[in-house]
């Protein structure tokens, strides 16, 4: 009965809508719906018509599995990368990480997640036959893999190689070890580790 | 350049909104906006439509200021509030928490802010006319301050004391002191204080 009186009901609506969001609790949820309130009519309009259209204009590239609003994103269409260079995802968010640190020009591939038995996700739950018919064409020379470095990322990993593994095709990891910037004083051991295992000819 | 390649424009454009809002920043924003890819048509046909028809459906009581629907909100509509009682709180999302604690029957007054001259922040930004109308009709007859208990709400509870002092109405302030189910260790001083000052017989 008492919450018959606090928020009227297109607010309740609202502050409804926004905890349903990963991370906002029923307080933010509420502090970000007064803050709405102040916003502009246009403001609110422009945000209300992304979400009206949002699975309208943001679909996922056909081939890689990035986001797209065409059919093929646009890495897949751009004629300047190195189409013998594939490496391996488990999201497409992962991908502007990549473009942004300007340190790869190959093409990606989505996984759509990583193999985490516990959870109930194996194998028919990644886009393997995707990655399959890409790699039969040939063109591909390296495949990259870049699943995360925990147990479920490396899981991943090694049953890709192992699946993938074929004449001419090299499989490749992305290197662990210490992160740029790092101070050794707090390293994690599990860290050190891979740092010290994966060390390099320096001469 | 290399952010042609990130995020397709509509995403990014629903990022820049979200980034928009109070304590969230790019990353989350970025998390927020792929975790509504993953909604259904009809949730965002839901949340899209709260937005555009927010400032439509949700404005503010014409009497005390709190969030309404029509002219006037569901607490001074209600028959059965008691009306010698005014409570002034600072902001309309402060009526829910009396509302949802079951204390209080009388009617609020929102005064939209608290005095904080630092911040240019005079009583010319509060709701003060009407709130002088409101006492003119004589029916109050106690003026709540419940106004934070920081240096800026009590003073502004002083000014309010000060300026709407009169014979007849009685001006009382909420009290201070160790809040519900506290452990007296880890009280603070000015809290402590606030009880000891305020100390009650109890016999």
């Amino acid at each position: 009965m008492s919450e018959k009186t606090s928020y009227p009901p297109s607010l309740c609506r609202l502050i409804n809508s926004l905890s349903r969001l990963p991370g906002i609790g029923r307080k933010t949820a509420e502090r970000l719906s007064v803050s709405l309130l102040e916003w502009s009519d246009e403001q609110l309009q422009d945000f209300g018509q992304q979400l009206l259209n949002l699975h309208q204009n943001v679909r996922f590239c056909t081939c890689c599995g990035n986001f797209s609003e065409g059919d093929l994103c646009p890495v897949c269409l751009a004629p300047n990368r190195q189409r013998h260079l594939l490496c391996v995802v488990e999201q497409p968010t992962q991908i502007p990480v990549f473009e942004n640190a300007c340190c790869y020009q190959g093409l990606y591939h989505v996984l759509g997640g990583k193999l985490s038995p516990l959870n109930g996700r194996g194998p028919e739950t990644l886009r393997l036959a995707e990655l399959r018919s890409r790699l039969e064409s040939g063109e591909v020379k390296e495949l990259i893999l870049a699943t995360s470095s925990d147990v479920e990322g490396e899981a991943t990993a090694h049953f890709l190689a192992a699946e993938f593994a074929r004449e001419g095709l090299a499989i490749t990891r992305l290197a662990g070890g210490i992160p740029a910037g790092a101070d050794l004083n707090y390293a994690d051991g599990a860290t050190l580790a891979l740092a010290m295992t994966g060390r390099r000819d320096f001469s």
